[in-house]
């Protein structure tokens, strides 16, 4: 059945944001009951024997469920891609305005009791990322963004605009602080490659206080928290420098795009990227990310041309390798 | 002047933990007026001219001074040890006990609004840690712990005790969450010898999903947070299995030695220490730490050989380093 491409407005995003946030919370309460089913287990649990992996699985499955369903009440003619649901080849994008969710980012923190964990649920429109939310029960810290309407941390003190203070110089990645994750693709070519730019990224170049780094870039040091879309909205906030994702998916970084672009973020792909911040089909299908914040006035030319030097100098010292 | 060692009671600790816990909240205070100072400066920073680094220094200092003269001033007659003033040499321990300081713990984070920055108040009594108060004031998290009276997380929900959850199994390394740093040696040997470590620690031995990494344990995952306190406390709650560091100072560990052991953790030195739970002079002072979460029942003679198999297995696999 033919169906015309359902029209979104900014007044109809800030709409969506309203239920999406209401959403969000909705799952941050179911995810924080599935943390206490694997770290708390009742009787019941422990009865059906069901362990952690069982459990995080089972709470995956329930919070995209009921994300799922809750959309498809309200928003009846609106796509929807989710981690659970996701069958390669059968979630072509379209220019229909599409939910693209992740229910629960950051699984292995959740089997752990790590508290970075979040839901991220972000909404393409015309192919780009228009709208996110991610939210962290366990903090109870709640992002927002909508594309042209600016983005917010919302915490128990209120909302506080993104970034969170006006944005430093960053002249080199010798000033940053920058995230990176291990991932789950741990065969050699790749950990090798990971490994080996981490250490470029870390490392003193100079000699001066004992054999030198070959290439190295001296950042002032890396950070792992092991949440993509937590990454990305702590890009946005201003926390974090840049973040350099290879093998995640566009539902653990949509909501996540809106949220950093709208704190001035430069967001792109890999290093053939054009890097001019058009976030399109390529790059949020292409499993690979680059997340650079705001660095003086990014309405300039050279607000944009600071970001853009950073990703090239990025991109000069890393060995670039392609997901499993 | 010689006078006698003063004499401190279980009792005396819960009067002194609840000194401490008021004094890391006035710090805690004190950090968030300076976060402010570099994120957001007043005209008055600005027309002085101040950097980000002046700007920490001088609250680092700020926050030495206030805590030791709170504590001089209700505790003269015990001894103190500080990041700020500490003058190699001039610090040896006693059996006096001895309030042993990290102001500002997580200095990277902090100049950068990454919020995982927290003040550290240990106190060493007849050369163990006795006490200990690690206190984030952007997540509002404190942790406590007392010598033989167990160790708590306090958060707006009120006091909770460590672990949060009862020790899951830990058979291997292979199940483990891993936390790691970078720290500030940069120098080839020491970062070639941590990165070749973190691959071994992450990569997948087995070959079945592409070339294998040799003698890799394929844990779970890695975390940097860039905070040794935080990182012992995060352990004590069962988030983090393991912590691995070489090079920080007994400040950055003393508060969470006391938190980690109440909770049930093994903290111990390099791989040449006896791993028995005795955090004497040696390891407090050796600069190379692990503590490793409560796994089943740690009053057993079970609990305690599945740690010490954990900290076996991870020797077996890491490069040791001297630190600079």
């Amino acid at each position: 059945m033919a169906t015309e491409t359902p029209v979104v407005t900014p007044s109809d995003l800030r709409d969506i944001l309203g239920f999406t946030i209401s959403l969000a919370r909705k799952a941050g309460s179911l995810i924080l009951e599935g943390s206490k089913a694997i770290h708390a287990p009742s009787a019941k649990d422990v009865g059906e024997k069901k362990n952690s992996v069982d459990l995080v699985t089972e709470y995956d499955v329930k919070v995209e469920e009921l994300v799922k369903k809750e959309i498809a009440l309200m928003y009846p003619n609106f796509q929807f891609i989710g981690e659970e649901s996701y069958v390669a080849g059968e979630n072509e994008l379209t220019d229909d305005p599409t939910f693209c969710v992740d229910p629960i980012d950051g699984t292995t923190n959740f089997v752990h009791g790590f508290p970075f964990v979040c839901i991220s649920i972000g909404l393409i429109y015309h192919r780009r990322p228009a709208l996110g939310v991610i939210y962290n029960p366990f903090l109870d810290h709640l992002y927002t963004g909508i594309r042209g309407q600016g983005s917010h941390l919302h915490t128990s003190a209120g909302p506080q605009k993104l970034p969170l203070s006006s944005p430093r110089p960053l002249p080199s990645l010798s000033q940053a602080l920058l995230a990176v994750e291990w991932g789950s693709d741990r065969t050699a070519p790749i950990l090798e490659a990971k490994s080996g730019s981490f250490l470029k990224l870390a490392g003193d170049p100079s000699g001066s206080k004992g054999p030198a780094v070959h290439g190295g870039r001296m950042a002032h040091s890396l950070r792992s928290m092991g949440s993509a879309a937590l990454n990305f909205a702590m890009v946005a906030q201003g926390g974090l420098d840049m973040y350099w994702e290879i093998g995640c998916w566009p539902w653990d970084i949509c909501a996540g795009t809106v949220i950093a672009q709208e704190a001035g973020c430069l967001v792109s792909g890999d290093s053939h990227c054009k890097h001019d911040g058009d976030v399109a089909e390529a790059i949020l299908t292409g499993r690979k990310y680059i997340v650079i914040r705001a660095i003086g006035d990014t309405k300039t030319e050279s607000g944009k041309d600071a970001q853009k030097r950073l990703v090239k100098e990025f991109y000069e010292t890393v060995t670039e390798v392609d997901p499993l």
